[in-house]
C-alpha cells in the first residue's frame, strides 16, 4: 500500500502501482471503439446516459484535435479534456513552426509522451485516460492509434478501450475485414459496441473521419443504423 | 486512508479520493438551481440563513463574471470566490487580447480546467466547489453549464448542485418544458428549489440572465413569486 | 489525525481540518465587536490584560490600514500583524496605480483572498485570525466586514468575533437599531462586549470610525461610558 | 506528536506546537531584563558562566544593531546572532533608502515580522529566541520592545524574558516608578535580575542606552553597583 | 519496505531497492538478443503477440536512433520510447554542434548516464528498461552495447536482455564464433531467441545493422530463416 | 524519534535534536586544542593514526584559510573540508571587495553563520563539525574562536573541542597563564592534548600562528617537545 | 530505520546512516589497489568476471580523467562513471580557465567535494563509490589519493578499496618499500590483489601511470607477471 505515497514508484516485483490504478479508472470508463475502413476510420463511443435535461454535446467523448485528427477516450472526463487541450495547442504550435498540419501519428505520440511523463515525475499523478486517435498518414491512408496511462502507444486496424473492451476486441477480431466500405466499417464499429452496451441506442456517439474531415452522425442516423443492424441479424 | 497524504493520487480501484472528498464538501453546500427558458436563464439559490444583522449582499451566491456571464455555486464559499476572481481576470484578459467578450462556454471551460489542474498537481488540494455558469451562445441562445471539483464540464437545459440536488433534478426532469417563458422559467426554478428548502422564502436568491444582462430579484419579488406558486398549488 | 500532515487537505466527509483548527485559535482569542451607526462604525475590543508595565498601545487590537479603513481581530496576534502589513501594502499599491484610496470592501476582500490562498497551497498553514474591517462605501455609507481563516468574507450591521462571540451576537441582534447615533452605537458596542468581559473596563479598547477618520477613545472616556452604561442599567 | 512533522501546523485545539516548543527553548535561556528610565533604558542580562578562559565579549548577550538601537535576548545564541545580523542589514538598508536612521520600533517590528514568517512557511522552523529591543522614539523618549518566537511584538516600561522571568516581572511591577533617574533605573534592573541569578555578580552584563549611544558597564562597575545594592538592603 | 518512499536510497546492506525493482520490470519484459558478425550486428526481439488487428509496426521493439545507430529494449515500453526520444534529440544536437554523426558508443553512454541520473535524484523513479544499442566504431567495426536501469554500460559480442535472457546468454556463449558471416549471425541470433520463445515465429522481430544502415526483415523472411534453422536441426 | 524526519525541528522541551546529534559526531571526533600566547596562538590536534602508508599531510586537521587565519576541527572530516573551502572563498571575496584581508573574527563569524543556517533550513542537515579559528585582531593581538554545529560562536584564551575535551579544558584552566611565551604556549597546548591522547606522539599535529604566518611543526620537533615535557615532569 | 527517509540525517549517536550504507555498497564492490613507485603509480583492479562474450574494455575499472590523471574505483559502476564524467568536465574547464592541466590532487579534492555534497543536500543520495586517483605533483613526484562516499579525501603511498581491502592493506604495509622500481611496484600491486582474488588472472586489470601517461597492460602481460610472481614464491 505504501508504494503509492509521494510519487509513482516501483513495487518489489517491478510494477508501477499508480499506473495500474489509473488503468483501473480507464477500465471503469465507458467503452470506445475505433475501426479502419478502406478510406475512413469510424469511432463509436458509449456515452454516459445523458440526463434528460443535459445538452448531449457536452457529454461527447469524440473530440476534434485538428483538421483531420480526432480523439475518443475512456476514463476520467476531466483528465481527457486537459489532454485534448494540450494536444490542440501542440497542433497549433506544429502548424506555426512547420507551416504544415501535424500527422495523427505525431499527435498520438505527443499524447503518449505526455502521459508517460506523468508516470515518472514526482508531484503529479498519471492521467486516468486511454485514447483512440484517428487521422490519415502521409499517403492518405487511414490510421488508428491507441495511447494508455502508462504512456504506451500503438497502431491498430480496429481497437476498443474502456469497460468490457475485451469482448469488443474479440468481436472485432472475428469480424474485421480488410478494405471495408464506409458503410461496413460503420456497422462493424456499432455492432462491436452493442456487444457491451446494455441500454439501447441513445447513448451511442458515432463519428466518421474521412479525408474531408470528421463527421458526427446525428442520433437519428445512429438509430437507423442500429435498426438496420438488428433487422440484418 | 493513506491515499490522501501529499498529493491527489489514485486508490487501487482507480478513484481519486481527494476529489471525492471535495465533492462531499459540495454535497454539504446549499442547493443551487439553473433553468433555461426560451430567451433567459434563471438561477435560484438557497443561501445561508443570513444572520439578523448581516448584509445579505455578502452571502449572495450568484456572481457576475462579465457582462452576460454569471455563476452560482455550491460548496466552500471562499474557494468559490477565488474561482470567480480567476474567471473575472480571464474575462478581462480575453477582452484585451480578443477585443471581444468571452462566451459563457469559454469561461465555464476555463473554470473546469482550473479545477482539473488542482486535482493533478502536487502541493494543492481540489476546489471544494461545483458551479453553474450561465450566459448566451454565439447565436444569442441561452446556455447553462455545470463544472465540478474533478474539473468535469457539461451543458444543461436545467440542473441543480449541492445538498439534496438529486431531488431537485428529478423535479426538473418531470416539469421542464422547452421554450418556457421567463415567468414559467422563474417559477420552475423556484419550485425546484422549494423541494429541498425547509424554512420559507427569506433564504432564496433568484437572478435572471437576459440578453440585456443579469437581474437580481428583490426579496419582496421572490416572496410574491413564492406566494403565487403556493396559491397555484 | 493524519489528514493534517503536509498540506491542508480534505477529510473523507469534506472538511478542511487545518482551517477548522485555525478557527479554534480564533475562538480562543479575545472578543472583538463591530457596530454600524448612522454615520459611523464602532469597534470595541477586549484586550489582553496589559501587564502593569506594558505600553498599552502595543497590545492594541485595532489597526488603521489606510485613511478611513481600520481593522480589529481575534486570534493569533502575530498572524494578524502580518495580515495588516500586507493589507497596508495593498492600500499603498492601490493608491499608486489608481490615484484613489481603496474602499474598505476592496481591502476586506483582499484580506479574505490572502486567507483563502493559505488554505489551498502546500507548504503553508492558514492564518489563525478572524478580522472585522470597517470603513465607508462609495456613497459615504458606513461599512463593516468580517473575514475568517477559511477566507470567507461577509458584510454586517453588527458582528462579533473571538471568545464567546455567540453571546455578543445574540445581544446585538436583540438590541441593534437602524440609524443609531454615534452615542447609541458606542454604548451598544460596549454593552455587547461587557456581556463576555469579566474584569471591568481596563482591558476594553474602543475606536470610532467616522468620515473624518478613526478616533481611538481614551481609557478614561471608555471608563466614563461604562459608568454611564452601568448607571443606566 | 505527529503535528510536528514537515511544517508548523495547527493542532486540533488551535495551537502551533512548534512555536510553543521554541518558546520552551526561550524559557530555558538565561534571563534578560529591560527597564526604562526618564532618559535612558537599562538592559541587564544573566550570561552563561564564562569559562575561566573565555573572552567574555563573545558571550555577550547585548548587541548594538544601529546607533541608538540595541538588543538583548534569551534563547538559542546562534539563532539570536542570525536575527541580529538580519536586523543590522535592515538598518543599513533603511539608512540608504531613507537617508535617516530607523527607529527602534521599526526594527523591533521588523524582527517580529521575520520571526512570524518562520512560523508559517514550510521548510523552516521558528526562531528559538525572544528579544528586548531598546532605543528612542521620534520625540527622543526612551523605548523598550519585546518580540517572541510567535512573532508577537509589544512595548514595555520594564520587562524580562528567559528563565524565571516571571519572578523578575513581579519584582519590577512592585518596584517600578515613573521618571526614574539613570542610577535608580540601573539599580532596579540589576535588583530584578538578582532575584533569579544564583551565583553572584560575575555573570551579569549591564548596558545603558542613552541618547548619546549604548554604554556597556565594566564588570567592576557592575560589581560596585551590586555591593551598593546589597549594602542598601 | 520503507526504503522505497520518497527517493531512491540505500538499504543498510548497500542496495538501491528502486533500481532492483526496476530491474525486475526488465526481467518481466520480452527477450531481446544482439549478436555481432564480421561486418554487421543482428538484433532479434521477441515481441508482444500483436493482437490480430494491431499494426505490427507499433509493437516494434527495434528503433532507429540515427543513421547507423539502432536500439532494442526489454522492459516498460513507454519508458523505452521516452529514452529513445531523448537519445534522438542528443543525436541531432551532436550533429549540429560537431557537424559529424555521433558514434553508437557515445549514444549508448548518453543513455546510460540518463538512466543513472534517475537513480540518484529525488522526485523521479529509475527507468524500467534495459537496452541493446548497436552501430559501428570509428574504424567501421560492428559494436554492441548494453545499458541497464542502474545506468550501467558495457560492450558485447553477443548479449541478451529481458525474460529468460540467462538461457539465451548460455546458448550464445556455447555457439558464438568470431567473424561470422551475416547469414551465420542472423541464424545465431534467432536460434538464441528461439531458446526462450514459446509460440512460433510470428512474434519475432529481426533487424540487421550494416554499414549501409538498418534493415528490418520482413516477417516472411524471418519465417523462412526459422524453417531453415528447424530443418538444419 | 520522529522529530528527526524532514527538517531540524524543535522537540516539545525546546531541543533541536539534529543539532545535538551533530554535536555527538563532534564528541566522537579526535581532540583539538587551541592556546593563546603573548604574540602567538598554538593549535595542537590529535589526528587519526595515519595508516603506515598514508601521506600524513592529508590527515592534517589544521588548515590555512587565509594569510594569518587558520582552523582546526573536530568531527566529520569531509564536512570540515567543505566548511574550509567555503571560508576560503569568503576570504578571497572579502579581499576583492574590501582590498584588505578579513580578520579572523570576521571569518569565524562567517563559519558560524553558515553552520546556523544548516540548522534552520529544510532539506539539509547540520554540519557535524566544531572548529577553532585562530588569527590576529586589528591591533595585532592573538585571537582564538570556537564555532559549533548549532552555529554558536565564542572567543577564548584557550579551548579544546572533540573527544574528552572536557578534561583538556580543566587542565588548561588550571595551568593557563597570561602573556605566555611561544615556548610556554606550545608546551601548554601539547600537555593539554597529552591528557587525552593515549598512544604517544605520532598522531599529534602542532601549528603556531604568528604575525608572520602559520608554521606547522615537523613531527621530529613535536617529538622533541614531548620528550622535554616528559623529562620536565 | 526511519533515519533513512527523505534526506541523509544524523542518528542520535552522530552517525550518517545513508553514508554508512553507501560505504557498504563499496565494501561489496571488487577490490582495487594503488601503489606508488619511485617514478610511477600502479593501479591493479579485480574486475567482474567478464562474460565470455563481453568486450572487456567496458568492464574496465581504470579510467583516464585527463593526461596524467587516472582513477580506479570500487562500488557501483554507474555511479563511478558519472563521477568520472563530472571530473573530466572539471579537467576541461580547469584547462580552459587556467591554460594549464589540473593536478591529480585538485581533481581528487573535486571528486571528494562532490561526494560530500551528496551527503548533505536533500533529494539526493550519496555516491556508492570509493576511488583511487593517481597522477603527479607539481615537482613531478607520483601521487595516490583515495576518496570515499562520505567525501573524505587522503593521500597514500599504497592503498586498497573494496571487498576484503583490509587484507590487501595489511599485505601492503608489510611489503611496501620506498623508491621501488616500476617492476617492483607492479608486482607488489598484483601480489596485493592476489591476496583477495580467488579465480586466477583473467579478471585482473593493471595500469601504470608514468610521466608519459597511463599505460594499460595487455592481459597476456598481466598473466606473465602473475606467473613470474608465482614462480618467485
Amino acid at each position: 500500500m505504501s508504494y503509492d505515497t509521494a510519487i509513482t514508484i516501483f513495487s518489489p516485483d517491478g510494477h508501477l502501482f499508480q499506473v495500474e490504478y489509473a488503468m483501473e479508472a480507464v477500465r471503469k470508463g465507458r467503452c470506445a471503439v475505433g475501426v479502419q475502413g478502406v478510406d475512413c476510420i469510424v469511432l463509436a463511443v458509449e456515452r454516459k446516459a445523458a440526463a434528460k435535461l443535459q445538452d448531449t454535446r457536452t457529454v461527447k467523448k469524440i473530440h476534434v484535435l485538428d483538421e483531420g485528427i480526432a480523439l475518443a477516450f475512456a476514463g476520467l472526463t476531466a483528465d481527457a479534456r486537459v489532454l485534448c487541450d494540450k494536444a490542440r495547442v501542440e497542433c497549433q504550435s506544429f502548424r506555426l513552426t512547420m507551416e504544415d498540419p501535424p500527422s495523427a501519428e505525431y499527435i498520438a505520440r505527443h499524447i503518449a509522451r505526455t502521459q508517460q511523463e506523468y508516470t515518472q515525475k514526482g508531484g503529479v499523478r498519471p492521467y486516468g485516460v486511454s485514447t483512440l486517435v484517428v487521422g490519415f498518414g502521409r499517403a492518405g491512408e487511414p490510421k488508428l492509434f491507441m495511447t494508455e496511462p502508462s504512456g504506451s502507444f500503438s497502431a491498430w486496424k480496429a481497437q476498443a478501450i474502456g469497460k468490457n473492451s475485451k469482448n469488443v476486441v474479440e468481436f472485432l477480431e472475428k469480424n474485421y475485414q480488410e478494405n471495408q466500405s464506409m458503410d461496413q466499417t460503420l456497422k462493424l464499429a456499432i455492432k462491436g459496441l452493442l456487444e457491451v452496451v446494455e441500454s439501447g441506442s441513445r447513448n451511442i456517439e458515432v463519428a466518421v473521419m474521412q479525408r474531408a474531415g470528421l463527421q458526427l452522425l446525428e442520433d437519428e442516423n445512429v438509430q437507423k443504423l442500429i435498426q438496420e443492424i438488428e433487422s440484418e441479424a
